[in-house]
């Protein structure tokens, strides 16, 4: 079983490996690397397979003593560039850092894959590299939005894996998303909403309606609270941990959501940068300021994590730099020590079966026989 | 004409006769009459048609002398609760508020209406009584949204009147957002740009790029310039004035954006609240942080206005106070006042015109024969 052959290499008591795409963000290797110092200080098992370009690499590694028997280089020749059409880089991405970044989960070799790259090319090429996981229909992307829940965090998902889904793709998405916030927010029961224009049954489109049926059912095999549907207020609210949606509604939210947040800590910026008074309240209020900031930070949450897969990847903004990069293999180490994707496949089996013959059955930690393609 | 019947009546050079319905608002009759007092105090023409109850609105309008002579009262038996459902509404509301508002507005005696009263049952009511433009499929509420413009607002539709949209729709939206940018904004050649998961042409929906083709060819019947596809970043920013969506997309967008704005106003008031550093530094940016909250503040941004239809309707928030209250009946004053639903007409109809023989004509002003169906 993967189960067992992944633990004692990439997880587990002695080391967890990290497989990182150094290339394809808008600020280069130097950010991936300055994150990497990061990362590795405060995850003192952490073990780091970096593919890129050795020529740039290998000088920004010897810089830093702290990576020294740390960081494994992987040399690639070629980079997939924000401008790559994803077809393209289906057909010829080998060799590239982000193609052999995906490889090295595919063949077991790291328990999860982080790359600052073009999100259409990475997920196109985690399609293809790692194949969906029996029964997910369409893989989706998670995102992290800052709420008033206990935790300081939501799951919202599909973030843009795909622009449309039926009710069943609906389904799959609550499951994930609340194995999801089970191992990454450490939630026990998370409570599932689906997103529309107004809480009230009788509103919003046809396969909504038919896709809260569909949650309602699932929720004891999936391991969630269905708490029917959200409104866009509710996102960041405390009503719920889990936000499911399509990926194009998703896509615009989350989008809308950073440019309000943009939009209003820039005013503020320009609020108190207006005369002296204003500057000298600012001052006094820095430690308030910084806190609100590190709390509502978007580089604090980066990391988009892509469900349905055989195998963990996330994707890092493309702006990122150091903070946000260590933000993104911190989370991605967290979950392959979680044993996140064997408990993630086990839901979706569990619910799978529970569907078909109407007897849900709570496994959540075991794996069931045959959830792997690869063996 | 409507035209020259309404001219005398209800708008021009001696005053304007904006139809308000009392009742239905969370806070009630009292936050409505002290809305008006604003708004008839800051616009010397504005004259009101105040629909409700009697028993409840005549105390109320004794209180206020500045009221005298500008507010005529007239009695509704019934009121439309926020749980009404809107089929039912259509049916029986004849004798509502809400219906009588919308009457006076089909009865030219009143130049727009303005409620805070349940929106679909709003809408219903107002397709009933009004009907459609001629050449119009969909009927769209449009919403105000802080911006980068130099306006300080973007306008976005659909928020919310029908769930889904095809490509027609949204060149409707388009040509009906950028007529209300002009006259509400006076925006003489708005940008109008189509919202999408990324501003790449290949990206999104079918119907999304079969519309962006519509936009481009409309623009010049339309008095617009088409920017193509914009993302959930781009709604509050300088790229765009007018922003088309499907009317499930936009509310979940709108409410997404108010979310957020809410979650960092709290945030923001507890950080300040933290210490007495902290309170000492808000009291001295107290200015600075009164102009950015007037900034954004959604009670200033009031109303949401349905296009599409043989009047003007702008529905006020729900829970609007007296500031929401005036600044919506201000908007609807202002729109009145321009002639906007005779330049929204004439614009349908001269970019439906300029779609059959391929020919577009500027006719922002002039009124096309026929427009009107209640003639």
């Amino acid at each position: 079983m993967a189960n067992e052959r992944l633990t004692p290499e990439t997880s587990g008591p002695e080391r967890t490996v990290i497989s990182v795409d150094a290339m394809g963000g808008d600020k280069g290797p130097v950010a991936v690397v300055a994150g990497l110092v990061d990362s590795l200080a405060r995850n003192p098992d952490l073990h780091v397979l970096l593919h890129g370009d050795e020529a740039q690499l290998a000088p920004l590694l010897a810089r830093e003593p702290a990576l020294t028997g740390r960081v494994t280089l992987r040399h690639a020749d070629r980079v997939v560039t924000m401008d790559d059409k994803p077809s393209q880089v289906m057909r010829h991405g080998q060799g590239t850092s982000m193609w052999a970044t995906i490889d090295a989960v595919r063949d077991g070799e790291a328990g999860a894959a982080v790359s600052c790259g073009n999100t259409g090319a990475l997920m196109a090429v985690s399609m293809l590299r790692l194949r969906k996981l029996p029964g997910v229909n369409r893989p989706a992307i998670a995102c992290l939005w800052p709420s008033r829940s206990p935790g300081g965090f939501n799951v919202m998902l599909d973030v843009g894996a795909d622009v449309k889904a039926e009710a069943s793709d609906l389904l799959q998405y609550a499951i994930m998303g609340a194995s999801y916030a089970r191992n990454g927010l450490s939630l026990e029961r998370p409570r599932v909403g689906l997103l529309n224009v107004g809480t009230e049954e009788h509103k919003g489109r046809a396969e909504l309606k038919e896709a809260l049926e569909l949650l309602a059912r699932n929720a004891e095999a999936g391991g969630y609270e269905s708490v029917g549907f959200v409104e866009g207020l509710d996102i960041p609210s405390d009503r719920v941990d889990v936000i499911v949606t399509d990926g194009f509604t998703g896509n615009v939210a989350l989008k809308t959501g950073e440019g309000t947040a943009k939009l209003i800590s820039e005013l503020l910026r320009e609020a108190f940068g207006a005369g002296l008074l204003s500057k000298f309240a600012a001052l006094l209020a820095l430690n308030s300021l910084k806190r609100l900031q590190k709390r509502i930070d978007p580089r604090r949450v980066n990391g988009g994590v892509f469900l349905g897969l055989n195998g963990t990847v996330v994707k890092s903004h493309g702006g990122a730099d150091a903070t946000g990069v260590s933000a993104a293999v911190g989370l991605a180490y967290r979950l392959a020590r979680a044993g996140f994707l064997e408990r993630l496949a086990a839901r979706v089996a569990s619910a799978e079966a529970a569907g078909q013959d109407a007897s849900p059955v709570e496994t959540g930690a075991a794996k069931p026989a045959g959830s792997n393609p690869e063996e």
